[in-house]
């Protein structure tokens, strides 16, 4: 499959093996740029606009200037995935601000490089066993914690953990001990028949479905002790390719252990496929 | 100087124009790597032992095995020196997990990305203004905050708002108000006479330079207010290209605004130079 997928580079659709990436780039050099996973389905993004205006943010953020619009990208994302003969898929959308010179300081006029890769859907488990992480923090202080940034590694070290401990996925609490989300996914629970989520104060990216979900039902933000947590009915993930039911956290199952009605209500609904 | 500049890559050393980057590279795709600055003198890696267990150290907390040895990648570190004409200059080393699959986890068997660049020893300013960035927190709780990843926004937008205020570089506090270090630097300051830094547990990187100064003089390890601070006689900055007073926080003198005596005292040893 690899070596017939062409990839988006700067407006120039190329065979992947043909795609290079400069070394002083400073997406490579320093994580210096944001990214966005996109389901698409019957040939085009869903939920493109709530992902273009997160990506604006980013760059925001950033102080990282963009001459592509949200238009030509949009266009860019769907000739992608049709280039590859997808009409199901993810694309994976990076910008970062290009090739620099040694050291923080941004280039004056930086030359922003645009990526954009597709991929057949991977498989998307039923339910989800999860631990919570112990071997780092979410940054509740930083920008970031509510932007796509390329800096993931706090992510992978809670993944790696997770696979260490035979789980689907970990959870990370913030440097104030409140639970926020998972590696990849933002978190909900069902605490005495309220549907609850973290706050993005409390370091939760603003997910495009978790966006969804709080727009379309009641949902209360409010921070989560592991304690509080632990007395939730249910506990479900979202990110834009899965609603995921958590069925045990540290290995005791949550609620009965089955899908609760909220969850399947939200699994059966239309929030990932738009 | 650019186009002729070789670069170690993977075990060769080749044209920085010839180096490619394959964009599934983890370091490129989700800052899963770490890095090393090396200040070169006499055609050597100075505390380059050092160097490597900090890396050796960082490798262990990404779970990230490599196949070079320590002695071999000095080797390469001095070749790559060599071969670019320099005695004295910077090195800098950096390694990521390699090209993957999309997603989190990592491969079962990685293929790391080593890159060796060589540059010249840029200007060193013999003061610097600071501010107390606003924009972002260190992550204390983050064993990210301990070595050198390749996670450097939050630092780079601490120094863009460092550049947007006209001064030299900022002050990181972490996410319980405690001063930690800058976006390039460890931190000191004389308070009643005694030398005081912030300890790893706050955030603080546990710099090649900073394990110098505290091995080779009375340093007590102390969490440090912004107001503990603003009470210092002498405040200065330590990487492994220079010491650095700083003159002014915030805007406001710090001491009487010219190089302290114990500032002076280690800018004139030979700390950096080994």
């Amino acid at each position: 499959m690899k070596s017939t997928m062409k990839i988006w580079h700067n407006g120039h659709l190329i065979p992947v093996e043909q795609v290079v990436i400069d070394p002083s780039d400073r997406g490579f050099a320093l994580g210096d740029g944001l990214f966005e996973t996109l389901y698409c389905r019957d040939g085009v993004p869903v939920h493109l606009d709530a992902h273009l205006a997160r990506l604006t943010e980013g760059m925001k953020i950033l102080s990282l200037p963009l001459a592509w619009s949200p238009a030509r990208l949009a266009e860019a994302l769907t000739a992608t995935l049709a280039v590859n003969g997808l009409k199901e898929g993810v694309l994976r959308l990076i910008v970062t601000r290009g090739p620099g010179p040694r050291g923080l300081p941004p280039p004056l006029h930086p030359t922003p490089t645009i990526l954009i890769s597709a991929a057949p859907v991977p498989p998307r488990p039923e339910s989800a066993r999860v631990i919570i992480a112990t071997v780092t923090r979410r940054n509740e202080g930083s920008p970031l914690s509510r932007i796509k940034s390329l800096n993931y590694l706090d992510n992978i070290l809670a993944r790696i953990e997770a696979e260490q401990a035979g789980v689907d996925d970990a959870l990370l609490r913030n440097n104030r001990d409140m639970i926020v989300e998972s590696t990849v996914s933002n978190l909900f629970a069902v605490i005495d028949d309220l549907l609850v989520t973290p706050p993005i104060a409390d370091g939760a990216l603003p997910g495009v479905i978790r966006e969804r979900v709080c727009s379309l039902n009641a949902v209360e933000e409010r921070s989560l002790t592991v304690d509080a947590l632990s007395e939730a009915s249910e506990v479900f993930l979202t990110n834009s390719l899965a609603v995921r039911p958590v069925v045990a956290i540290n290995g005791r199952a949550v609620g009965d252990g089955l899908l609760g009605p909220v969850t399947r209500r939200l699994v059966d609904s239309r929030l990932i496929s738009g």
